[in-house]
């Protein structure tokens, strides 16, 4: 009998994140602070607490995973590493498809693994409340469950017009006690000014940023402090556990490495968390294709430069060197909400500068009908960010198939879609089309970028 | 370290169904035709195909699970049995408690296990299309997915009233590829009719039965079949791998036989998978306390007589012997669409007629405020089903607790609450209240079945 769930045991979950950092052939290059200058930790302390801020410095290898995290990852770790048997057999394919589950976290995709840990490490610091922000909803719902679950206040300003079309993201957000308000609000200076001259505003990401992190930083108290779902180092280091198990996973069943991993990107982390572990492999000589899919509508990796940018719309945050569309670029709303970023995780962006990942860019009516097939053959129903990688796998399942190749193919299936049904309905409806990014309104957007400064001038390292 | 999830390997899978009928004291009374005598066989051959027809009529105590269904159950089975020790911890008790997580199926509860079954035997009978209604939307979706995995048309009659308002599951049946109509529809002679006089009548689950059986019916061709998701013995006999798997997986923590079992009831199919393979051990002699938890809004079986009735609010089934409200009764609109039913499977009230297991009925306001708790604790959101259970589960605890009793409690987490947070949002904001059937009511709704044949005239067996 092939086996479909490969299952890993509670005591065999990985006790250390792995940190991509310490093995990358070009050392990461620093953030810069507003005045160009690299940026001092010191800079970030209050929107930060010092133990998370640490972490994104570090170039150590391993870093321990508090035995109290691990206490909390168990109410859904270690996630199963499933085999697409059913796609294969419809597929005909000679490759052997992997994935890893993480649509079976409570809040449904694999975000709170770092939502834990971020919550973790502010309480443990003594903070009593963290902000964010949330566009579809799906980081607001996994840092409100996380922060239900360890005992920190949590508020989250969330894209107006996500509040008012999404009220079931926000609903969930609620069930675990988290105030979720829209944005732009009149709880900050930022969302004020903003309704003042717009009053009819949707929103928008970069807004709902300068609010939560405007609200943090106003706490006199010092009791309060910001959260981001993505992009950091830290962040990226706390999902590498997805890859961690997947290693030993795919050992149970004899694979001594996979030949091709893929993973959807937005702002990079469940890609990273996936693929990262086995860069390290890759790095030191092991042969894997690595793959990032991101969606042709917001084509990050596969259409913009490699610069120094803002990570948000508003330009609140340090520069990171990154791959980026510039900050001012608002992606079309195709329905995977998850990758609709203008830049990219640094981490990420220096794997594709040092050669090692291959991204790949991909259109929503492929996705969606690769998440049809999916339906078809496996029957679970994938989030739209997730169809990105089930397209890549079918194409690399297909290529081995005309190759003759007996690969091993593994992706992240980083969410479920039961709360995306209506991009789905539209999509059956025939409602939905592709978008592709015109040169001219690619070039417009980077102007913003043009004097900032070039990560070419900086040391590495 | 406690373990907190419980997983059995795939090949562990049982490869049996267990029977009740086989081992109930006393033996089930037979269902009645139109002209009030036991029903033959044969007459239900235009609505089920033969083999489940004789699934339901068995005596038989162990049937065979076809590897091809197995095969199909894989995709998600077995089901893990998990641990709620962070509930436990709060609630301080000295009590175990176990819950089988049959939410993790990709329909979200544990309807796909006889969807799949009733799907793959009908296929094998010849059959091309099952009709089947559904009231909120949870059934209708399990087979939905059950028939496009094994490439059956699907027809779905939907509550009209829930079509309007869950756009969500009707979605959910169409990415599986099945038709879902509003009932009453135009479709159907049962549908034209009501239609013609109420044209503006929000559909009743009864209503929907009748169309979905005349459809099945009236196809000449003899290639439809109607499938029910509850109520009936073959259904109850494909939910029992539910609880074999549960023995096994208590079997690997040294857990003998639970003291406390936990399910709730709308016509029986969750507490019945679970509860029947430790009957089987109760009737031989274990100690074993078993509980169905109803809502106060359908109090069936806390109640209503045991009486015969008919399954559906129409008149069209046979007359079944079960503890029913009167099949004219309309219970409350709570949240707990799946509990709202004015009868129950017969095995199971047999079951109480037997005195085997000890029906209980609890409020709505109870049941969410013990969801909270569970928000808090085991951090997953149940359905609004599920919660009459954990509300049960923490009685239980508490009163393990009290006594100073290492028991065991096992409960059914039915469902996930993912597409029910309309009902959370109305609980949260205090707009949610409770309902407790006024005894006037019930006598009227009783008055339908005073002369229909009483159970003690047949002869048992």
């Amino acid at each position: 009998m092939v086996c479909k769930k490969i299952l890993l045991d509670e005591k065999d979950i990985p006790k250390k994140w792995y940190n991509l950092a310490a093995d990358l052939p070009t050392p990461l290059l620093p953030a810069l602070g507003p005045d160009g200058s690299p940026l001092e930790p010191k800079m970030l302390e209050k929107v930060f607490p010092k133990n998370l801020i640490e972490q994104e410095m570090s170039t150590k290898r391993w870093i321990d995973i508090p035995e109290e995290i691990l206490e909390i990852l168990y109410r859904w770790r270690p996630a199963p590493l499933r085999r697409a048997v059913y796609l294969e057999q419809h597929l005909k394919t000679p490759a052997r498809i992997y994935y890893k589950d993480e649509s079976v976290s409570p809040a449904g995709s694999h975000k709170p693994n770092t939502a834990v840990a971020q919550a973790w490490y502010n309480k443990k610091f003594g903070i009593k409340k963290l902000t964010t922000e949330t566009g579809a909803g799906q980081w607001g719902c996994a840092l409100a469950f996380a922060c239900n679950l360890i005992g920190l206040e949590c508020k989250v300003y969330m894209v107006r017009i996500s509040f008012d079309q999404k009220p079931l993201r926000k609903i969930m957000m609620q069930v675990w006690n988290a105030k979720c308000v829209a944005s732009p609000s009149n709880e900050t200076n930022a969302g004020r000014e903003i309704l003042s001259k717009m009053p009819d505003t949707p929103g928008s990401l970069g807004i709902a940023i300068s609010e939560a992190i405007e609200e943090a930083v106003a706490d006199k108290s010092g009791a309060t402090r910001y959260s981001l779902g993505s992009v950091l180092n830290h962040v990226l280091l706390h999902q590498t556990i997805i890859g961690l198990e997947a290693k030993k996973q795919l050992a149970m069943v004899g694979v001594k490495k996979p030949d091709v991993i893929i993973g959807c990107v937005g702002g990079g982390s469940n890609f990273a968390g996936l693929a990262f572990p086995f860069l390290y492999d890759k790095i030191h000589g092991a042969k894997i294709k690595i793959i990032p899919v991101e969606p042709t509508a917001c084509p990050t990796l596969t259409r913009g430069p490699f610069a120094y940018d803002f990570g948000d719309t508003a330009g609140m945050t340090p520069l990171l060197p990154m791959f980026t569309l510039g900050h001012g670029f608002i992606p079309e709303p195709i329905h995977a909400g998850g990758l609709r970023y203008h830049g990219m995780a640094p981490l990420v962006s220096q794997a594709i500068m040092d050669g090692l990942v291959e991204p790949r860019a991909y259109d929503q009516l492929k996705c969606y009908a690769s998440a049809m097939l999916w339906l078809k053959t496996e029957g679970t129903l994938p989030a739209p960010e997730t169809t990105h990688a089930i397209a890549c796998a079918i194409d690399e399942a297909l290529k081995a198939k005309k190759e003759g190749k007996k690969k091993v193919i593994l992706f992240n299936y980083s969410g479920h879609g039961l709360m995306d049904l209506a991009g789905y309905a539209k999509f059956l409806s025939g409602g939905l089309s592709d978008y592709y990014l015109p040169e001219e309104d690619l070039k417009k957007s980077l102007e913003a970028i043009k004097n900032f400064p070039k990560p070419a001038k900086f040391k590495r390292g």
